[in-house]
């Protein structure tokens, strides 16, 4: 667990985006709670929860990663809660809750902006996010960061296929890339797989479809860190 | 008008993909018959086709462009043009709509597959789609052409910027690049506005979003082929 393997020799560095480089699970969340809100007089917080994350994953099939997905599964879950009760006023109010997610301001992690522009003096920096694009675009666009980055990949998913095929397509040494990011499931483990190096730096919350079995963890080689600050030092 | 330059010393030819190598907007047309036979006990056709094209336009700056967009705007409209009274079953109807559409089977336009293949002895060909990343990877994998284009590109706009920014992450000259596709607002202008050389294949049906108005287009040059079938003779 938490191994303490040395990150060396690295010409490229990619960062994952959401709660890696900005708060975005926090957004979700919010809007958890004014959907439970919605509902809270036909069932009970949990319940409503419950059913909501699994409409989510039923639909990943249909609409990916995204605020518009996880919208229409909100409205989904409201009809079948509410047993269609719920109004043409209550639909509007979720395709609202939608819109705003879409302009919630970008908050950068604390740390982020003065490591970015470290970093970048040294190193070829990457973003590497999975998602809707034109969100990710939007959010890209808003956090003041594009410039560092010489390249941006939108990723409909992130498994070690993908990993591969961009490192390829750019010509960088699987070896000599770090990917950062916040999920061990997209952001570490399918580096380690294809031969890359990771860092591993949890968010304060991890979403339920992103946790990894503690098995699936022993053997792999990575290196963890409380706070994105310290890569700098970490990469000496 | 139709202006007959010559297409000279390609190296690279990109294709869009939505009603250029696969049927598209009949999906959406489809699409929109059902959503006005749900609606027509409130309201005749053509208002019902006004404020849905309405409500998608305003909501572009919210979705973009794509499938789960388009199913939140049809939403929107049923609630306002119903006054609320759609009710529950009719909003999961709009979402079952919007999911079979992301299942609808892609059929390619004649003559497509025979000229990808040839075209692909000779020349590097790559993709450049408009919309959502999750629909057209989709889409592109159940074309059964991913494995022609060496390169794919998903984007949320296209207009000159991106085309240049696109040739120049992959080292293309803009003079040796060929765009084809059926828009003249996304695939032609902004192409020839960078340099590039471009063939314009219209499609039985052009969405009225992608109009161009006339006089934008009298002292552009581009050539326009009625199929895509007669691609490599042009190119010789």
């Amino acid at each position: 667990m938490k191994p303490d393997s040395k990150i060396t020799d690295i010409s490229v560095i990619a960062f994952d985006a959401d709660d890696t480089l900005w708060h975005n699970e926090n957004i979700y969340l919010d809007t958890h709670e004014k959907f439970k809100q919605l509902l809270r007089r036909y069932h009970n917080d949990e319940w409503i929860q419950q059913r909501l994350n699994e409409t989510e994953i039923r639909n990943l099939q249909h609409f990916g990663y995204g605020i518009k997905g996880f919208t229409l599964s909100m409205i989904e879950t409201a009809i079948e809660l509410s047993e269609g009760r719920i109004g043409g006023n209550g639909i509007q109010a979720l395709i609202e809750f939608g819109k705003e997610m879409t302009q919630a301001p970008v908050e950068l992690l604390e740390g982020v902006a003065e490591t970015i522009a470290t970093l970048a003096e040294s190193y070829q920096l990457m973003l590497i996010t999975k998602g809707d694009l034109f969100d990710q675009e939007a959010k890209i666009a808003r956090s003041g960061l594009g410039d560092y980055f010489r390249r941006i990949e939108v990723v409909s998913e992130k498994d070690a296929e993908t990993y591969k095929r961009i490192t390829a397509k750019h010509g960088i040494a699987p070896e000599r890339f770090l990917m950062v990011g916040n999920s061990l499931k997209s952001d570490i483990l399918p580096v380690i797989a294809m031969g890359g190096q990771a860092v591993y730096i949890p968010y304060r919350t991890t979403w339920v479809h992103e946790r990894v079995a503690e098995n699936e963890l022993e053997t792999k080689q990575y290196v963890e860190l409380p706070h994105i600050g310290l890569l700098p030092d970490l990469l000496g």
